[in-house]
């Protein structure tokens, strides 16, 4: 699943390229397009049913600089579901390749108690339809 | 080396807790604190000298959630200093022990080529003046 | 002259609707947009001609709160060009109507001297084939 | 009442200079400050009370730029208390003098309704007991 963002100047920094947490805040946004596309915009499931779905780990790699105006592909794969987890990777390039890349884990969390739950089953269905099957997709059952 | 940081509530997000873009914005001026610490503040160094200091690798472990109000305290360390780059690790702690910790890598970089450069000497002696005394603590011959 | 956005958790603060500054990023990048579409995108002004356009005043009314995944629609008007000055209106609306509105006047200025300069011609020709058609818009001969 | 802040990095942009929306973020973090001062920090206003403070209106005069190592001091006075409104005048200064100045009117709203409220009496008392004592300041009977 790809997403286009533009790199803004506000996103930028004084040495002229972006600021990481800049970029962070617009994979943020990815992640959150990700799940409106699954059938779970984040009003819903944030504001109605209490569910959170925070970062518990991120690994970034940054290759490459990007600077204001450039057009960036950002690459969203979901590559192992856990009974309370979702491990995605996330590749981002511009036109001449690759610029950096991520692994992000993220926490189904109730947002009553911020202690982690198991994947109501609607949901972990929706995120199995979207597992990226290659050799190192993992499921733990639920 | 500590720095406190008193999170406010426009770093944190409608789940009401910390937003991880903000948090690393935060940490990126804990850094930048840390270079005017050592002797080389970032207008002299980026401006003057026209050297950057880009993060090139990042990991982060969230374990606990931090909310809006709370007194954090960022603990820094040089774990290691490679010919072009600088490893530092930080420990982020509430009054109940540690939220988060993050391992990152810079790169000394010409801002004129984007491309990485040796740390000048002077720069170097600095850093090595702050690395950390353990077993870990590694040093790459200039 | 009108731009869609959709308003992201990360731009929405604890209390569950926009965080002001957030807003101000989105307008932001808004009017980066603008520049573009009339022929001058910003890398090219900023970094190759060394001409900034920053704000020098901003007058904002926030009508009605809005929350993460709300569609907005940015509508930017050119209401006045004055030597070196640009004033702009803006109007974000909801599906339920107006949120906030907007009025911003910015400076061509040279990124040298950070002093304000005239207008390039071609830059003021720009603007001029933009200028909002209606009894307030005014325009500083040259 | 004034409070300090040192201009990062981080709130910078591409043209080298602060970037006006990270400018009210941190505007917006000594408005926060000023609550906890006079007695009502904002996890307990908003967490545990459910009272919003948002800003409805906003004016904003940039005269002169700042740069990322700026030391700033924002002068922060309540010059208007209103029914359910709070009128406050910032001027934030470098050494050389006034880089910006802002009006700001907040509204005392329920997050149960986003509603406007009159400001509860504890409230009202600590808010009276700063307001700015010139020609200018002005209440509004509860």
């Amino acid at each position: 699943m790809t997403f286009d963002r533009e790199l803004r100047f506000g996103d930028c920094d004084p040495s002229g390229i972006a600021y990481f947490p800049a970029y962070l805040n617009i994979l943020n946004g990815v992640v959150e397009e990700f799940w409106a596309v699954i059938g779970f915009p984040w009003p819903g499931l944030i504001v109605v049913r209490r569910i959170g779905v925070p970062t518990v780990h991120l690994t970034c790699d940054f290759s490459r600089p990007s600077m204001f105006g450039d057009l960036l592909t950002f690459d969203l794969r979901v590559c192992r579901i856990g009974r309370a987890s979702l491990h995605l990777t996330h590749v981002v390039s511009g036109p001449d390749g690759m610029r950096w890349r991520a692994r992000q884990i993220v926490a189904a969390t109730s947002l009553a108690t911020h202690h982690a739950i198991p994947w109501p089953e609607d949901i972990r269905d929706a995120l199995l339809a979207h597992l990226h099957a290659d050799e190192g997709a993992q499921v733990t059952p639920a």
